[in-house]
């Protein structure tokens, strides 16, 4: 079959790659539709050392199922962390965390940039016919931005500043308003202002953030400059959300962390049922993040088409 | 009056200093007994650039107020922060982060090792006649330990280690075992081990310190390897709190932070009133901690002595 394939931080498009042979318990999936993120992105720059195929956001239908299984031919969507159900972190009940995981796209499995994957049957999420496939292969980073929600309650009225308006940023934006609290967003870019505003999100600048002027914070750079710009606009006694991952250590001021008591909380992959129900429901609309889609063929294109400065979500679609 | 003065990061026992005279709303208060605490051996390294009376764990006894105010003669501790009541962040109610405070000892306003200081009526609370001075002095300190408890629910049964076991780490201990959560604290030195022992919290050594084998970590040692040692104790989706200042930056790996969906806490000073409960109940007993008593004019003696391994609370008692 074709996908996309990452070695020693190369990425090559391959025909030569054998359908997977699902284990017990595993679905085979044939992909429909595929985003690129900035995980992938960060896969080629060294982030996680992976050699297999990318990808992990994706809606695909189930071709091959154990016993006759009641998911053949079902569309779905599919949680990516694969978890060992023994460890001890899996058996007090936090999966998404188990020491032995296994990552669809990311770690010591084949990902989503093919004409098929294999996923077992309980990471799956079947996508309601409401939901076209344009709009369900946003539910992986939809349900990340759910974390947010999940971890942390946000109040009603409470000022929370976004800081990073990009792909997963915008997502986040959707979700965080859904909460009445008073959001703004620091923007970079024109483009980014314009969709925010469709969503009737307040924007500003970066050079608006005053010190300590909101209650939460959610850092979505993972660019040190971006860790400071949050930790510089929280107030006492508030709360900043790491939503991204930085690729080096940063210096952290951790006795003002202390004096000011500011929380720090790290969030990463979320729950795919709510996100299934909002995209479901229209509540929040990712189609205007939709930069352009490209057959498999051309992924190597595609992505060099991701990296260029204002484009958000592109899609690469196996069957085009 | 005498006092001891901190000056250039050099401790000098002064006689030739007027005593206070309280501005309006404030309290003359002579100070019965003061306690040394590692925020005063910091100070004499620099922590904060400070000149004046250092000082800010007290009891005493007011002998001046405005007005004929009903605090005369009373026995009083004192709440630290003297906030102005009227920047943004004292309007919005959170006083103890005041912009512009003034910190009893630390910062703006001469502290607690003389024989007489002023603070704020609003600042100070009645002492119980049950509790005697030299419990009574421990109330600022057992404040700042339950505002752990006051930010973070520790719940019944869940796993907690204590990183730090020193003056402020046992205090910390006491009011943690209180939430019946399975509490064990790291102790180096074999006092450590005794004190925790008698008030039946369960002591391991560095060495035991298994990778992600707790759900919270409190981390009273303000050192980059105390860090370290929290960092790789909690396990995935846990809880840091950090309770004690550091002097430097530390290097943070915060995409680890982001992965394991850490959340971690700075943690201040506390709530008075609880603390003076718990130590009229006799639920938490800080009388073992104490390692000497010294007068006020051998402040310079107490703080050396204060310093040598294995020494936990050294007080000062001006009236001696």
């Amino acid at each position: 079959m074709k996908a996309l394939w990452l070695e020693n931080q190369k990425l090559s498009l391959r025909h030569d790659l054998p359908v997977p042979e699902p284990r017990p318990g595993y679905a085979l999936v044939r992909v429909r539709l595929a985003g690129i993120c900035a995980t992938d992105f960060e896969m080629t720059r060294g982030y996680y050392p992976f050699t297999g195929i990318l990808g992990h956001e994706f809606v695909g239908e189930v071709v091959a199922a154990p016993d006759g299984s009641a998911w053949m031919g079902k569309r779905v969507v599919g949680e990516i962390n694969i978890a060992c159900g023994e460890c001890a972190t899996c058996t007090r009940g936090y999966p998404t965390h188990c020491e032995r995981r296994a990552v669809l796209g990311i770690r010591a499995v084949h990902g989503a940039f093919a004409e098929y994957l294999e996923l077992p049957l309980k990471n799956l999420h079947e996508v309601p016919d409401a939901v076209p496939d344009d709009i369900a292969v946003f539910c992986e980073p939809l349900a990340a931005a759910l974390e947010i929600t999940q971890q942390v309650h946000i109040q009603p009225g409470e000022r929370v500043l976004l800081v990073g308006a990009g792909r997963l940023g915008q997502l986040i934006a959707q979700v965080i308003a859904l909460t009445g609290c008073a959001l703004q967003a620091v923007i970079r870019h024109d483009y980014q202002r314009k969709i925010l505003e469709q969503h009737g999100i307040e924007t500003i600048s970066e050079g608006m953030v005053r010190t300590g002027g909101w209650d939460k914070v959610v850092e979505v750079t993972g660019s040190p400059g971006g860790f400071n710009l949050a930790r510089r606009a929280v107030r006492p006694g508030g709360m900043i959300v790491l939503k991204s991952t930085f690729k080096d250590d940063v210096q952290v001021n951790l006795s003002s962390i202390v004096v000011d008591e500011i929380t720090l909380v790290g969030s990463r992959c979320g729950p795919f049922e709510p996100a299934l129900a909002l995209l479901a429901s229209g509540q929040v609309d990712p189609s205007v993040l939709i930069s352009a889609r490209y057959p498999l063929d051309e992924a190597l294109e595609a992505f060099r088409y991701a990296g260029e400065p204002g484009v958000l979500k592109v899609l690469l679609a196996p069957a085009d």
